[in-house]
């Protein structure tokens, strides 16, 4: 059995250590992805500290994947030796699914496989990008542009992907007003992604804290969520809005700022169940709606148009050593806007 | 100044009692109505007992409106006298706005004037369709087809549209599902309209006691919401979900009824807040939404749909001098499925 060194969390709630890990062998279908670099999302503290339950462990976290082809199994025609190469959240679904058929294999019906955490179709548990490699089927594997350096390309596989597709699908462009809440890995790549799309871009953030980085990076207005005086001033003002937060917010509040026909659109999500009064959609035909990641078609769409557009995610680099401490500023807001572990230092 | 006799509300929760009310001079764009039928909506129980506070009384309520043109203002150019028309929920707004500009006067951004219990320009008290006769702006007044009887016309106008108009929004048709929760006065002429359009219909309906009726009025399967098998049988099940309930109901467990990419609209609601998981949205790109009747030339499309497909409202037809048994009856949902007052018996 051919092992890679990993970081891994040993058990729930541990710190992450240096291992290694197996990985399967090159299948038919399969390419062996040398990674260079893997991004930190806040999903992964959450999996890895076992917030969800039944975590498997040893964890290799890391779903946000950017890579080089160094193997190609006999039956791969998508990929070559030495292509640049991304996996996201997840590595296999059913592929005969009404939804797996129309490239929506993040919300297949007999569950993807995710990248980590989850178990492949033979039951191993598949571990993710704080690795050296990684095996994967061709057909999830997505490829980077070569415009776009590795490292900030990485966080794009799941923050990218989690913002540009509810802004795609909800139909964000020019005439239109989006509003992202919270600036951070998420709602940073939708300010960048919005702007491009040539839609309006506010940025409503607790604070104006960071009000100039969000302006730096595309957003035309930036309110404080805390003032009151931007929920008056801002009143059925917004085509869309996308919410990044997993604090709970006041919906009545927020869906007021939308105009008739608009969406309020969660791609982040408190754990708790949120109250809503249903006369705030029923108002102004307004809809409350939610978004996951995006399928592997869509991903690709995602990163030709970052590629197109110069758009990467504003990363820190850190070495695999430095993960736990990475960790704990993530989860203080202490970071701007990505970790990016280089996986070189695992070696 | 001219008074019409009609049914009023004197003062919060009092019994409505026969009077007279005032009604304009038919002015240059207004045509005047004799009323030949008012539909008993339950939010003119609601507005009658004072149920959202500030009502006006004397109040005649009414905004399910067929009638007969006897008058009409030198600049009326859309009627002529003896034409068959209706009024709904509004009679006027602002015509400026956005959403006048497209039609959706219901969502005026300065309010549209309610048909009863509002104001007018001139900030004289508006007085509904328990009444022999209103004048109404020929813009705010629809035509209603030859072949649509005018006592089971008069509920389309606000029932029907009520349901029309989410149903043509969020696209039910051929090969789409469509539930519609709570076979009441709203809820079945979704039925009915749903099932002309060609979608396949699903009442989900507390128990099995209108079952047939169900059936008889188009639906091709119904469902009780008091057993879990339901729950269970159907996941998954809906592009589309109207609820027409004021009851909360479990979001999370309907929601779980949609396709990915389904939408649960609601046209009633409980006054209280609901709660909600919004991981029930996001795992399957769903939406929650509101939908509040129609603008005027949807209303007019609405009434020539129901007049090319024979649709009109299931009805039992009083006197005024029923009406306050009949409030008992709708509060006890004791009527299948909407009440209408013949007129006449004002004269």
């Amino acid at each position: 059995m051919t092992t890679v060194a990993a970081y891994a969390a040993p058990a729930a709630k541990a710190p992450l250590e240096r291992t290694t890990v197996p990985i399967r062998p090159v299948g038919e279908h399969d390419v062996l992805i040398e990674i260079a670099y893997a991004g930190i999302c806040h999903s992964d503290i959450h999996q890895a500290r076992d917030g969800w339950g039944e975590g498997i462990f040893p964890m290799v976290p890391g779903h946000e994947i950017a890579g080089v082809v160094t193997e190609t199994g006999p039956g791969v025609t998508r990929y070559r030796v030495g292509d640049r190469v991304g996996v996201g959240c997840f590595v296999d679904s059913c592929r005969t699914c009404a939804y797996c058929e129309q490239g929506l294999e993040q919300y297949c019906t007999r569950g993807s496989t995710p990248t980590y955490n989850g178990r492949d179709k033979n039951g191993e548990p598949t571990y993710g990008g704080y690795a050296t490699h990684i095996v994967v089927d061709e057909n999830y594997a997505v490829r980077i542009p070569d415009t776009l350096p590795l490292d900030v390309a990485a966080p794009l596989l799941c923050a990218g992907i989690t913002l540009y597709s509810p802004l795609v699908h909800w139909k964000a462009g020019p005439g239109k007003k989006v509003a992202i809440v919270g600036l951070g890995g998420l709602g940073h790549m939708g300010v960048k992604i919005a702007h491009a799309m040539g839609a309006e871009v506010t940025v409503l953030s607790q604070s104006l804290r960071k009000r100039e980085d969000g302006l730096k990076l595309g957003a035309d207005h930036f309110h404080a969520t805390s003032d009151p005086e931007t929920f008056r001033q801002l009143a059925g003002t917004f085509d869309l809005i996308v919410s990044t937060v997993s604090a709970p917010l006041d919906f009545t509040a927020y869906l007021a700022l939308l105009k008739t026909d608009g969406a309020l659109v969660n791609v982040g999500a408190p754990e708790e169940p949120v109250s809503l009064n249903l006369f705030s959609l029923i108002g102004g035909r307004r809809t409350l709606a939610g978004s996951m990641i995006g399928g592997i078609a869509e991903t690709q769409e995602m990163l030709d148009f970052c590629a197109e557009h110069g758009l990467g995610a504003e990363i820190e680099v850190i070495g695999a050593d430095r993960i736990n401490e990475a960790y704990e500023r993530v989860l203080r807001s202490d970071v701007r806007y990505r970790f990016v572990i280089d996986t070189a230092t695992l070696r």
